[in-house]
């Protein structure tokens, strides 16, 4: 039974995240780098701000961080419980995953990659989706945790897995991101009213998330409000490129948008939201998506 | 007042659309190269199988033909009749929709560029959407005889840009044909279970037109049904790349998406459909993506 | 017997071309739309500065004009001797050279497209690489003229060739140029030496005109000297993109350069020669080749 | 001083290379993985074939391996003599450069990484390039060793320079093996004469080491000998790619190259030239280049 429960990582995601988990356990602790954010946690929702030390003692511990190198060093500078189920909510790497897995097996601790999808709104209305990689029966242990804040959960593969479909669905945003910018400054180069052919498009075959979603809300409107920054988005399409890598295969367009998110982000200012990736291919062609 | 309409190209999308003109129109005109058809859809559906010379008589002309060359050579054939209009489904070239525009104004005709989308379901259940270029009295004029057929139609510009939209809706859609084959194969390398996976990124944000519909109805389930040919989809993508190189922009995406889509049309087999262009990548991988 | 010869255009090439036809021919007509510098060059070699009308009665007629529309303007404007040859050495369009090779047959006209390569040096000491295309007759009749200002000078095939052939020419070269880009800034960002690293390239596998003139000549002396100007370059490789796709080929690595050096050339200032391409990749990285 | 030399890896580059050092050492060891190699060099060329153990005791150590994990393992295997060098001849990654070199430091043994350029025939004529990374020091010590097969010796940087330099040049080859392929195969489309064509590109600016020697030497005689092997090409264009990843840097057309040379090698039959990733375009445009 799972008795404690921890969240370790309390940015815009875990912050939200977090403050499901008191509906169903008695015990959460949680955690934050910047100690104040965890008190404030504790504060609204009931939670239990402690030492790492402490936070780390629980049945299952969640961590929501940057990258996957800050899981790493955060991990190997703690002694975990046998028993304990690590859950790494971090759109991290894939090779880290094997490797953490492997280690914490030594610890008799499961780490299951969990990555979420869905934003600050589905974290903070708990219907986040998680793909989860890794050990089947730890999955199934924490499933109740991990279900009070994802809706759609699923078990994809072994260790890395889970982080291996994030990137990848991450970079399919990204391919959409560079695809419609230079589909849309071409129309508007030939005179078409972007608003009618967005209409046409996302009744069409050529419609995705970023057509439904990302232009109407955050570029034809000019806000590129900071949600996801740039630089995290250019950091997971090298992930994917780097799934591409290890398994020798060709993936022409992957590989160029990688490229491409790349230098929109060494360009780009700094705070910068990823549908700030279109200004690049405005400055560009001198053309406003508008 | 329309007191005739006529539709010319009776194909799988043709046949269909002319089929739905009997309910709005008494006389309807049809007339095909294969004549066999004209006769056919006019016993199933009550219109008027009549030679060209007659057809292009109508208050409107419909057309729904492989390509532009071959609506320029039809109406270099035959003479026009003053305020008629002439709407054309084809997907075509917008330069091509310009020379026509300008050509047929000498004659008092207006021409639209009028392709849709919706493939052979909805010319059938008459829910198309219609992205139209062209003079705006002449699309208020024709927007009944539209209607018969679609349910989205838009006004996007001048002539040539309804024939834009298309051809960068589709350009869209090949993008992502190429992006979901090069990133499920690598997932798949990775042991990823691509069912489980491709439920998550419909839930997320690089979901698409393709993950949604294409990858589980003609991929996964190694269907490959020939809807909508992989030459015509090739085609399509040249005419989005023409665009770009006419505007003097940079593309690098979509370019690089047409050299991909040719490259795999050039070497699938007769009558493939668009969504055999995986197949390339599945021959590179010697990775099945099911 | 060839008793006349012209030159029209007198731009940077056309100009010291023209200078060497005066020692093989007494007639050598020239003629420039700024018609100064006709008359300068006459006064500078003894050729004939005179009006378009008489300079086309010439036995051999070479051109040498920014693009191709030029060049059919020029012919459309005038009318032609019955048994000359029109030698076009711009770098222009196969598909113009074909339209004109059969336009000028109806006149008893040759067209050979014919178009150098060797820069303003070349010109100069007469060493040019000519590469023609057309009529194999007429091209042995105009031998001797342009053996005046060439030094390597081939039949390459039809009409169009000579076009072609520069075109894919000045593509590799743009591809080197967008490659060592990328791969420089990438030595740098690693800390090596990019003076022993070219070094080391010059005399290895991946060297090519780029690396051994066009990098240390324009660009890690920082010269950038104007003798090609970048939009030319562009041009070239948006001709060399045509062919492909002309042909249904895949040529993805022409077509992402044609596309990145059109957003060099859109984003660069003016009058920037072709090396500055490399100045866009530097702006990106934040690195200076040098 | 200098009183011994090894040689360790002694494939078609390396049992050239080792032949030069007996000139100039009185003491030679090679060793080789299958040793019947080291004894047939040993009564070529007066080397001594020893056990590794007493071949890593010399001053300086040269290995030349397939790749840099098989020299990090040999060199985890073995016990090292303070205050030798260790000069790796092997086209390595530079991460391993860095790691080796800073590993060996601790045992008072420099690491220099010394890729070489020019095939078996500058093996053989003791005129390769050789591109080196490490201690400076060091570098001075072994260079009389060096210059017994390098005729081009360069200091590029520090630990991993030499193999980035390497990786970057043959990337550049590889990026003009594509790209001529591109170009050729479209000439060919469009009735250009090949050989004439060559000829007019190795006098103009598209020249490179691709056009001047692989396409007559090894493709268009349809020859194809294997000298390198192209999934080696593969694996240099990945370092090469990784050096951009690491530097987070956009580099489109290497990625781009990098994908189309792992498509070709993972299509290519056992055993390929690099020089026949051509096929794969052949086999896409149904076009011998020839």
């Amino acid at each position: 039974m799972i008795q404690s429960v921890a969240f370790i990582g309390l940015g815009a995601m875990g912050y939200r995240m977090a403050a499901h988990l008191p509906k169903q356990f008695d015990t959460v602790y949680v955690w934050n780098r910047n100690f104040t954010k965890a008190e404030q946690h504790a504060a609204e929702f009931g939670t239990q701000a402690v030492a790492l030390e402490q936070a780390v003692q629980a049945d299952i511990i969640f961590s929501c961080l940057p990258i996957s190198q800050d899981v790493e060093n955060l991990i190997a500078s703690v002694t975990l419980k046998s028993g304990s189920i690590w859950v790494d909510c971090t759109s991290g790497v894939p090779e880290s995953a094997k490797k953490l897995a492997a280690a914490l097996k030594q610890q008799n601790v499961a780490f299951l990659d969990a990555p979420v999808s869905g934003q600050t709104i589905g974290a903070e209305t708990g219907t986040l989706t998680v793909m989860i990689g890794g050990d089947a029966v730890a999955f199934e242990r924490a499933l109740p945790a991990i279900q009070t804040f994802g809706k759609l959960i699923k078990h994809v593969g072994e260790p890395g897995a889970g982080f291996a479909v994030k990137a990848v669905n991450n970079m399919l945003m990204a391919v959409n991101l560079c695809a419609v910018a230079e589909g849309f400054t071409t129309l508007k180069a030939h005179g078409v009213d972007l608003h009618e052919a967005l209409d046409c498009i996302n009744a069409s075959s050529g419609k995705s998330n970023v057509t439904e979603t990302v232009l109407p809300q955050r570029v034809l409107n000019r806000s590129f409000p900071l949600t996801f920054a740039l630089p995290l988005l250019a950091k997971d399409t090298g992930i994917a490129v780097d799934l591409v890598r290890q398994a020798k295969l060709s993936a022409p367009v992957l590989s160029l948008t990688q490229n491409l998110i790349q230098a929109a982000s060494d360009q780009a200012e700094e705070n910068s939201d990823f549908s700030s990736a279109m200004i690049m291919y405005e400055k560009w062609s001198k053309i406003t998506i508008e």
